[in-house]
């Protein structure tokens, strides 16, 4: 009974105050309220569309207006908000712990699929599929406790960079998905990341690289188990999986741990196909976005150009259903943030 | 990198609004500044330890400052928030649901526990245990959808009331843990239902009784599975459990659901015990709290004077560590909000 008026007055504070921003910016006059919120997105109707949709759930008197509470979005991670190619970054990590962790294990040099891994040939690992990546993941993401494997990523992740680019992988996040995020919360949306991923690899990093905070990650989980150890309890990350967020994950996920339907939702690929789907039956003004991979010089190309492309269910429904779909090369002026 | 310092701007703001309040009391003078924050609450070494916590990790340049993100607060609900006696309410839901349901189910009046249900002999029902239980829970809590079981918890928690009070079961909250709710997030804490009940029968009234949103709402959830009615996405509530928010539990719905560790804990009995052992681990300054019930005029009184107690590892716990054991006789003012 206190919350619903407290969070509402709050947002529309933040409404009126990301206009001047926060951090620095304070001196930003009264005309910046006039400002292009997404100014890395190229002038078109994809732009033309979302801010279509965020003007008609946000301003009062509208037919379609949305209470703040009910304005959640969801959004994909990998391949959504972040580059997921050659590998997702999850795999990286996990393949770097291989390396870092082989000394202790001798016999990994000659164990599918680990010594594949420290020769380098990660090509007969993913090949392999979950054979060869299950075993992976469960070395390196359990038999220690969640703040162990949390200072691990965070280790990780402030340090091992994208060979290619020679970026840390948090500088490998779309601009103008920061853009569009900023852009939303500016306009009472509580933001989510819904995700296949791994939740305790995402967590030591989203608030930092996206502003969304632990509390608004959701992802894959493995069991846990509480122990004592020295008379303190820890939760120990065991080898089994407990649940998937990824296709009907989605809106399991969404259902079990926000109780609240999005009212937009964004992807890249056929596992994000029934997030999508689920955002935009419910009642009311609904969007839903699919970032198309389409720019093999800036980043990568490979949606329905690659054999192993993801995106083609949600292509189809997407087309069909008048979902925005995005070019990533003629839609975004930029790809990564200015360094 | 958007995120962090908005939310701590807004929250210092909310910190600052809360004092002259929401909806209605701008018009409180300066003064109010000063007014106690916890009216309902006797003047006692309780009431003080809650204030002198809150002071002590909000107050700049204190040394147990806790910046505002990681203020967050974890509180049971059955017999915390609310009271438990002389059935859990969920419990109450679930044999009237059943009673509804009784029509379209002739089989029931010669099937236990369902016959006992029916003649009004919850005894029988409750010392059957599990067996008794189980099967109630899951002819009413599942095979519908997730939308249509909301509707139907909403429709029975705005009519439903307790024959011994005549009042409706949200009017069964406790009008001191608002007080305490409210106090917390005036000073940029983020309050969390961590609750051995049903997520999904607790989240259609929570923000109504306590101002927590769904999405800060744990608990016990069953399994769902996506199908597609008509053409459009729904989520059917399976009789299968899937996980139980109590004991070992919490700590692995708070690390799975919230992904932070709460800096205070609220609870009542020993199924909340791993969560204020787990809240206090942490490093830093840190609270717990367990409600005593010893008021048998005004509520219920019922820990350790009750064979089915649920609060005594707790009470042996809460005593050796010097957590705030709070008399429900002594330390409340009143118990439920005036009407």
């Amino acid at each position: 009974m206190f919350g619903w008026c407290t969070r509402a007055t709050i947002l529309t504070l933040l409404s009126v105050m990301s206009v001047t921003g926060c951090g620095g910016s304070a001196a930003v006059p009264p005309a910046a309220v006039q400002t292009d919120p997404l100014p890395s997105w190229n002038d078109g109707a994809n732009k033309k569309a979302i801010i279509t949709f965020v003007d008609r759930v946000t301003r009062d008197g509208s037919p379609d207006f949305v209470p703040i509470p009910e304005r959640i979005a969801t959004f994909d991670n990998d391949g959504t908000l972040w580059t997921e190619k050659p590998l997702p970054v999850q795999l990286v990590f996990a393949f770097d712990q291989v390396k870092t962790m082989a000394p202790a294990h001798p016999e990994w040099r000659s164990t599918a699929p680990f010594a594949s891994v420290l020769k380098g040939d990660l090509a007969a690992v993913t090949a392999a599929g979950e054979h060869g990546i299950l075993p992976v993941i469960a070395a390196t993401h359990a038999g220690m406790t969640t703040d162990e494997f949390s200072e691990t990523v965070h280790r990780w992740i402030t340090t091992a960079t994208d060979p290619k680019t020679g970026l840390l992988y948090t500088a490998r996040v779309y601009q103008p998905m920061l853009e569009l995020l900023a852009y939303l919360r500016a306009n009472g949306f509580k933001t989510f990341i819904v995700s296949g991923g791994g939740v305790e690899f995402m967590r030591p990093w989203t608030d930092g690289a996206y502003g969304i905070p632990p509390e608004q990650v959701v992802g894959s989980t493995g069991k846990l188990k509480l122990e004592t150890h020295g008379g303190r309890p820890v939760l120990i990350k065991l080898p089994q999986i407990e649940f998937i967020d990824d296709k009907d994950g989605k809106p399991i996920g969404i259902e079990s741990r926000i109780g609240r339907r999005p009212i937009a939702a964004f992807g890249n690929s056929d596992g994000d196909l029934q997030m999508l789907e689920w955002a935009t039956a419910g009642a009311g003004l609904r969007f839903a976005l699919f970032v198309h991979h389409d720019d093999a010089v800036r980043e990568y190309a490979y949606d329905r150009a690659d054999k192993l492309a993801t995106f083609n269910l949600g292509w189809n429904e997407a087309v069909a259903e008048g979902w925005t779909v995005v070019s990533m090369k003629n839609d975004w002026r930029v790809i990564y943030p200015p360094r």
